[in-house]
């Protein structure tokens, strides 16, 4: 049975989780303690070297850490249902707002950051939120024109069925609320979360329903 | 002809530029010059939202953003030389390699955010210049390891042909060395750079040989 190394609040876990609910796929978790700083022991650096979660281990004993490179395998070998759409051009448009949160958001918020800032740039609270909300807002705001403009939205970033860049927004609401951050100004983005967190798939996934869970 | 709107010292915009050199696409480059903020402009954001480049017009008018997302298009659609192997597990293997570096890697460093360090949080020069190497090297560390221990690599990331790794490596090196941070440490990269750099297809794609280009 594959394993997923992962952590009940961490956003890129998250979005692992929701892609192995909708597909039906049964893993067993290995909790690692970001706020213990277990990722960061030379046991788990053995596991991946980056010391991040997720990472998926394989039956082979193989181990893809990226969430992204996880989510690409798993919908290579376990297809149904698609993550992505058929078309070329929409496959892209479904990525771009992937890698939008990915890439241009989520690690720029991201724990050893936010420690970078707080250890090494002393900077005060109220410049750390200001730091996570203005990232969170840059990419949002664009991610809610280029959802509009698309005309490929439904129920979802891309017609009815939860795709690629659901996975990757929703966790990243999550974290934008956790950090305090206004959604007001996103009804598109707000819309497509209200949708996809009534689904079961999701819930599963949802942070508050692991077993590694705490009260905050 | 599909355009590219691009910057040549962009290391995303140099990722592309490979995959388009590797697989012998020729389209119109339209530079955009960051270094005076047209990015930034009302006529540049009716392009990308994001004001980011690299973004890719096709023939039917949609903009595709984000480098990967541009690339993955461009497998999809023009498939040969393919930048990604057969083998789900080692397509795995090199899209975890790609994203260290266009997630963990470079988002840190890019432009609007050194500004925000320097603008917002008042860094000096040499705040800024560790905050760069922090997270080259942490990410070239892991990179390194990984490569390493995957028994996967050739003259490449991946055998002895350019994979979507290679694409994202090299231009993070690139990058590396001119901010000036040490490559010693990683000598499989070292390696894997040397070999790429005198391939043709990266030498057209290489910074210095595009049309915008200027003497720093």
């Amino acid at each position: 049975m594959m394993q997923l190394y992962s952590y009940w609040r961490s956003s890129a876990s998250y979005r692992v989780r929701i892609a192995l609910a909708l597909k039906g796929l049964t893993i067993e978790q290995l909790p690692v303690n970001l706020a213990q700083g277990v990722q960061s022991g030379k046991a788990f650096k053995g596991v991946n070297p980056q010391g991040f979660v997720p990472a998926l281990q394989l039956d082979s004993g193989q181990i893809i850490g990226q969430s992204l490179a996880i989510i690409d395998y798993l919908e290579e070998t376990y297809p149904t249902p698609h993550l992505l759409p058929a078309a070329p051009e929409h496959r892209a448009y479904v990525r771009q707002l992937a890698n939008l949160v990915c890439s241009d958001i989520h690690p720029l918020n991201n724990l050893r950051v936010l420690n970078y800032l707080k250890d090494n740039l002393k900077v005060t609270e109220e410049q750390k939120k200001a730091w996570i909300a203005h990232w969170i807002q840059s990419g949002f705001e664009a991610m809610e024109t280029l959802i509009e403009h698309s005309g490929l939205a439904g129920e979802c970033c891309h017609g009815n069925q939860p795709s690629l860049a659901d996975l990757c927004l929703i966790p990243q609401i999550y974290n934008a609320r956790r950090f305090g951050v206004s959604q007001d100004a996103y009804p598109t983005l707000q819309r497509i979360e209200k949708y996809c967190l009534a689904q079961p798939a999701f819930m599963a996934a949802h942070p508050d329903s692991q077993k590694d869970a705490v009260a905050a």
